[in-house]
């Protein structure tokens, strides 16, 4: 048996979406609806009813674990991502490069994402690292990712995960100096080396040759660090070590990534797997039925919907959906054998278009393989999963596909 | 937007209600079966499947807290929905005026309810009030609401809510004494000043002149004071503290009141909302639409349908719930921007008819507004709401309007 679980990240919409219809509705998907007449539908709380979840909360969720009791922020996930050390004990965060303005002794936020930087940002992380902090028996280290993206570890004792942001979460106002967010040495002392290096990185990067480069290209500076999402590394135990089984991510987003990771699977890194709406669907679907041959499940993560969400755009959201049904599901449902597979399809929250933003409805949830219970539903949607012979639930998707294939541990005897 | 809820207390029923249907489903609503057709419908349970809950407790979890992490009792609730100004470290009591015979030293009950008493109280409080208690450094309130209800608070060092209570439940049967249930001087000292205080209260009230009058108009005598649901203030976050939005509550009972003041909400108080079936249900219509113009939200509790399940009277619950609809919605929808309006109505428990009390079965829940997927059903009862779009889930309504609002905290990133 192998056992597929694909997200398509804030795929649920609303009828305000497009005229009366939500994308997913919109969107002519003749492959999931032959998965949905094969298998059983339902609605999925990806947390709980009324959650209004985070990408980070929601994967934790359905991916079995109970996100208030192991989720701290989602530093770690985003270190994790991009294959940093984490121990325990280290303070992690999501941190990014931004463009500021000195302006009377006050940085000035100009651009939050750099003008989106394309290239050179490993030379900057090298200049971010040389970087020496006063701080005594702490030590740092940023990694870059995609874009503007990165991640920022601090290591060391007395440290605490309970500190502010200096992300004003806008421009043309001020960087704000991390606070500690809890009484105590730890916190103080954790704001402090944040402080000290986020102005120090300003000094660092702001005459760096890929900075005047970018100058002479009337491109923004990559000339300051942004941190946000402070967490300590949880204890989560890995999926291995609950069923018994192995299993691998193909993520393009480091958060997801990043998440997989830090529940034991391995990840498969596919090239043109952006993590954006431009990315390779046919690649992904190579790479998961490659894994299935090495390991017994898979989780694929598609970002693109919920980047389309995000962006308010209806016609590329459905349309990228449109294009998992013909670019993803299509090639991979050729070359699985359905008779020794269990699948589930479901998106971990949804990003109506008028609101741009995660909300706290259910998505729909596909299960197909032998042993689901078909339903009458025929076609995939957040009204027809309303009708579905699945009902409505919470979280734990993957271990559903594990069930399925017979894999679960019991509780109790 | 606006969001609107709507609680009618004890709506559900069972099939023994009326010949095979419940009231709900034998009540004409075209108003309400209007709703249904744009929105979706689904099945609540109060607090969780198999739970059968108190009004209190109910309401809680349908305002998006866990009953059980913050609930200690309903005494908390009648205080604060008297208006009395709670303080951490008060313990409170639901307390009721009734009617005892001095026989042989001891206080037999003769009426639970002192002949609900319509005029007075607040003499017969006052006369409470002005009993000294010998325990030193407690002081005491007894606060009079409608008929025979009232709320007594005591406040004072070393006080415990574990105390029983002195209402034997039954007539012709002696008051009982309260009795410490935790080991440990507190508990002890708050039965001592309990039970002191309410054996002077049939000293102060036996020959007040407000029962004189009564004894002479062949009425009992409102001669003692029951008290029950001891409670400490519990540590409730406002609703405004975690969604950023001000709502108002319109609710004849105390308790009701009481909870949505727990929660940060603001009483608007309309005449002739009685909180029973002769409630003037356009007044309460009409002061929702007002408090729509000054708050995000407001909270519309409607107790009636309650009453007539406890009262066993099918034909008084059925012909309540058309009232409801004729005269609470009919207006209240002839006046809301739908558009710009989420809604949902549902109510706290089952009280059917055989039984007289609430019991465990899920509600029915009704949701409309833009953002709602709509759903096929078409009526609003116990049966169709089992074929709703919206499944079954636990609590949480009033974050589920919000959150169609777009006014949810998100958990995670």
């Amino acid at each position: 048996m192998k056992g597929i679980l694909v997200i398509a990240d804030g795929l649920g919409g609303r009828p305000t979406d497009t005229n009366g219809k939500t994308c997913l509705e919109a969107a002519k998907t003749p492959v999931i609806d032959g998965l949905a007449r094969r298998g059983a539908v339902g609605l999925l709380d990806p947390i709980g009813p009324g959650i209004r979840p985070g990408s980070d909360t929601a994967h934790l969720s359905i991916l079995g674990y109970d996100p208030y009791e192991i989720y701290t922020g989602r530093g770690v996930f985003e270190c994790l991502g991009v294959d940093m050390d984490v121990q325990v004990g280290d303070i992690c965060f999501r941190a990014n490069f931004a463009t500021v303005e000195k302006k009377d002794g006050d940085l000035i936020v100009v651009d939050r994402r750099a003008g989106r930087i394309e290239s050179g940002q490993r030379d900057l992380a090298d200049a971010l690292n040389a970087i020496s902090v006063d701080v005594p028996g702490v030590s740092f280290e940023f990694r870059a990712s995609t874009q503007h993206r990165g991640a920022l570890l601090l290591r060391g004792e007395r440290l605490s995960r309970h500190v502010g942001e200096n992300d004003p979460h806008a421009t043309g106002t001020p960087a704000r100096p991390f606070e500690a967010l809890e009484p105590g040495e730890a916190a103080e002392r954790t704001a402090a080396v944040l402080n000290e290096l986020t102005e120090k990185s300003f000094d660092a990067l702001a005459d760096h040759p890929v900075n005047v480069a970018r100058a002479d290209a009337g491109e923004l500076p990559a000339n300051y660090v942004l941190a946000r999402g402070a967490a300590d590394c949880p204890h989560i135990p890995s999926i291995e070590s609950m069923y018994g089984v192995r299993g691998a991510v193909i993520a393009g987003g480091a958060l997801y990534r990043g998440v997989a990771l830090a529940c034991g699977m391995t990840p498969i890194d596919v090239p043109g797997a952006t993590g954006g709406l431009d990315t390779d669907l046919r690649a992904k679907a190579d790479a998961a039925i490659r894994a299935l041959g090495e390991y017994d499940y898979v989780f694929v993560h598609i970002k693109g919907t919920d980047n389309a969400g995000h962006d308010q755009d209806a016609e590329a959201k459905r349309g990228f959906i449109e294009r998992i049904d013909a670019e993803f599901f299509a090639p991979l449902l050729e070359r699985i054998d359905a008779a020794q597979t269990h699948m589930a399809f479901t998106g971990d929250h949804t990003t109506p278009i008028d609101f741009g933003d995660h909300t706290h409805e259910p998505v729909p949830v596909l299960f197909a393989g032998p042993n689901v219970v078909p339903d009458r539903v025929e076609t995939f949607d957040e009204r027809e999963a309303g009708r579905g012979g699945l009902g409505r639930f919470s979280g734990r998707v993957l271990p559903m596909v594990l069930g399925y294939n017979n894999w679960s541990p019991k509780f109790g005897s």
